[in-house]
């Protein structure tokens, strides 16, 4: 491969106004700023860029606008999931003219009951054998209800063209179970920042946080303390982002996500498209304190 | 209102080809098969429509077949649903434009932490306001992970274009509670034919079951006999009939449905897109055994 | 059997005083009074009798107590389970030589992950045969986290000394399912007073309603009603308690149980025993306008 | 305090015979074998010592026989929760007589809807302020159905006699936001054996696994290895058991821990309390798989 799936890479936001139209301008600005603080690349249109909300004309617009302001030496991971594999497969063509790096494939999850092994494994190996750019597993049971098995995954594994795996579900024993039973360059991608630290310790490659959209010198650093051996700063820094983690993932999402980045002032964050609901005067105050004691404003 | 929402409205199956290319003379051919036996109406596009595995074009075409299809004293629920408001909202509006009497909207799912009761008053408000068909509620825990409150049916029970809901949970408790909540022509649809007749027993209008797909007359008839008071001859039919109901819903889904469709001859089943699979051989033979003993075939 | 399961039987509470001291004389009064409202019997030492809060010495004792006070033409059923097979099988023993007329088993529930068929099968007969009475299966998820499936109680069915079942968790759907396969005298008793009309539509013969110890006229006249064909009659009143039966199962448990029936003057509630704590005044004041919504205060 | 909360310390099985009577005998047995192995101490009567099963008496007989057997400089936690505070207390107090360093006590889980911060504060501070040897909280998820919430051990954490928490949910995230926010000598133990090294690394003070039964050194090594910096170590031997961790909890339990023991042959394993199930003969062999595979059989 050309690209590393080793490091820090945001799932960034897509930039809205209050009608809920794109504004591809902010999208770019977000991404300058972002790419002067030593992250190692991007996923554009994870669940954090809110993909479900958009149609496939305004994701295809979303990729290229990306690929404009991601420099050719930063990977650029493209969320391109669908509930059919048709039109799965149709996005990560698109994803892969646009030129990204890698197409990250949610798991299909509507029909929960008749999403077992034999269907999830029959969906990613027919894009895997037909996609021109590898795939990566992407499993959300928070927002899909679906948890991607440690034995599917094993099994995807063998596919040449599956390449790794962004495991949002936090759960390090099923992240060492994975680890061991898979060949060594599948890579486990983390995908809540509040476990980024013990994830690399049990072999994780990296994360994809929506944590490092509002704290993106602090997951880096992480990974570095890490790196070079320095478990006492990597520790250091997991417990005290740790709350931040919590406010723009379990506890406001992709809305507190934003307001995160409203406080940032250097990043624009913006409202959601509804129905996801912009954050109150009372949620601002208290994230902000949260932000506060994790260091990231004063 | 010009239309009815009292009696059995089975959510109709969208047809396929092998190659998962939409065979839209099957749909009209299953329709006038169906119009034959007493149904009330029929809903397009609802889960058992694979909606989420169309795209908008798609969507809209099928719907045009159906309204060829269906009479006009018949009442033809469109199912018109997306993760974004302004998605569902220019779904609600095609389907008006295409002449449904009703749009069926489904609650948006996939941030499920963030649907709480101002999010999901918010998207349905927003559509009914601006709706030029009536609405109904549509809500399946099984499939989406989000089980509409009884207190916010209520709340959006009191807006006059919000006209019912489909309930497909099958909680009887829960029912009786609407139903003694809610204004006296709000009608609650029962969305499983497995609780059809005790649904009708505390004051249901209706059922829109996957199972009159395959059992249309039964369904019918279950109806009819608690319409005119014959209690003995509704639960015998009910009990009789559960587990084919079981079977094409909880068990084997749209897949299982569609396996039935094709057993009973006279209509087209079919595959469903990938990646739901097919039912293989053993499941049909089971399935067969299960329609015997419902009585739907010999 | 020389005593009949059909007809309404409240599960009673267990009358402590404030030091959590069983008082042996309300439970007394309290039964002399429900013996005046043509309820058909009690289970004594249910969950509502908090029966895991009592030791096995206390668990006789209130026994005793029920024999003395429940008349011999009245149902006494027993509640006797416990965590290993052993236990309950000597509770079983125990609630034989008192005089009960059958004992209720709840299922074994703590080692949920290996609580699967083979060991609630081998539990449930394994006590059957030794039993001197006959058993009634219990199932009640809310508190165990067990559900039991309808192919164990259709197994179990099998046995002559197993002679119904409990099933709290008001699913009409699996109600219909379990009476279409069991054998006709096996008796399918809901245990919620929330869908006890509709279970009787289905096939149940009675209910173990907590509402009943606060409501026992409201119950019977349901099941009188039912009984007569009187359907609108059932259903008004069951529509009508809905509320009721909610406060004092899912929303306050016992603790609403036992104010609900302070509020009723001519019973004792008392305090529960610790940790479960006592409803607050404000929890009161609007428990209070339930039980007028409902018709049982004025 | 006298004794430690730091290292391994394994829940030990309480040891039957094949009619469920105790063998006191082979408890000692395998505690002078365990004493030999480097672990720090143990917990009786924990959710792996059947305490569910065991009625008060045989409790205490237990205890007894475990203080004889385990040496004054290992620490000797004595599981020690019921179901109502009085019952819970009067174990607790017991265990002090007996000369156990500390009472480990279970969550009250049966009256879940009730289990809210209110009751399960007023549980914990209730006998942390009668007891008189200190308190260890424990949350066991899995079998309970409670998860014990970060904001309610926070709390419970300020009480001076409530010294630490066991909490098998394995959630490493969860770790992390309790260590950064109790003070720093209220300690975390992991609950589970397959996150032992993770839960080192972001500060928990020791685990109490099941696998430390059936592999007491290496569970001992991955202590030692994380005390000395020695990562690698503790990471290569913490995925090399993973699978037989999960073996003896979440895949096979009580009843699978037991046949690894016996597999062991200086250990006695032996039949669980009925209803639990001992391991049929595949599952044995499947077992030895595991084993083998984790290194600690040939």
């Amino acid at each position: 491969m050309k690209f590393k799936i080793e490091g820090v890479f945001p799932p960034i936001p897509t930039s809205f106004d209050n009608d809920g139209n794109i504004l591809h301008d902010k999208i770019k600005a977000n991404l300058a700023r972002w790419n002067a603080t030593g992250l190692h690349g991007y996923v554009v249109l994870g669940s954090n860029g809110e993909y479900v909300s958009l149609d496939e004309k305004e994701k295809c617009a979303v990729w290229e606008t990306a690929r404009e302001a991601i420099p050719r030496e930063k990977t650029f991971f493209a969320g391109a999931g669908a509930e059919s594999m048709r039109a799965a497969l149709s996005l990560v063509q698109h994803a892969a003219r646009i030129g990204a790096d890698a197409a990250m494939v949610v798991t299909p999850y509507y029909y929960k009951p008749q999403m077992n092994a034999a269907a999830l494994i029959a969906h990613y190996r027919a894009i895997a054998d037909a996609s021109p750019i590898p795939i990566i597993l992407y499993s959300v049971p928070v927002y899909t209800g679906i948890d991607l098995d440690v034995s599917i995954v094993i099994e995807l594994a063998k596919h040449p063209n599956i390449v790794g795996i962004k495991d949002s579900a936090g759960n390090i024993g099923k992240y060492s179970e994975m680890i061991r039973a898979v060949r060594a360059d599948f890579a486990l991608l983390a995908g809540s920042g509040g476990v980024f630290y013990p994830a690399l310790c049990v072999g994780a490659k990296g994360c994809v946080p929506a944590l490092a959209n509002v704290a993106p010198r602090e997951c880096v650093e992480i990974f570095d303390a890490f790196k070079r051996g320095d478990h006492a700063r990597a520790k250091e820094i997991q417990l005290r982002v740790y709350a931040l983690n919590a406010a723009v993932t379990a506890h406001w999402g992709v809305p507190g996500m934003k307001a995160a980045l409203d406080e940032l002032k250097e990043f624009y964050g913006g409202p959601p498209r509804l129905p996801l609901q912009s954050l109150g005067d009372v949620e601002r105050i208290a994230l902000k304190k949260i932000m506060r004691d994790a260091g990231v404003i004063k």
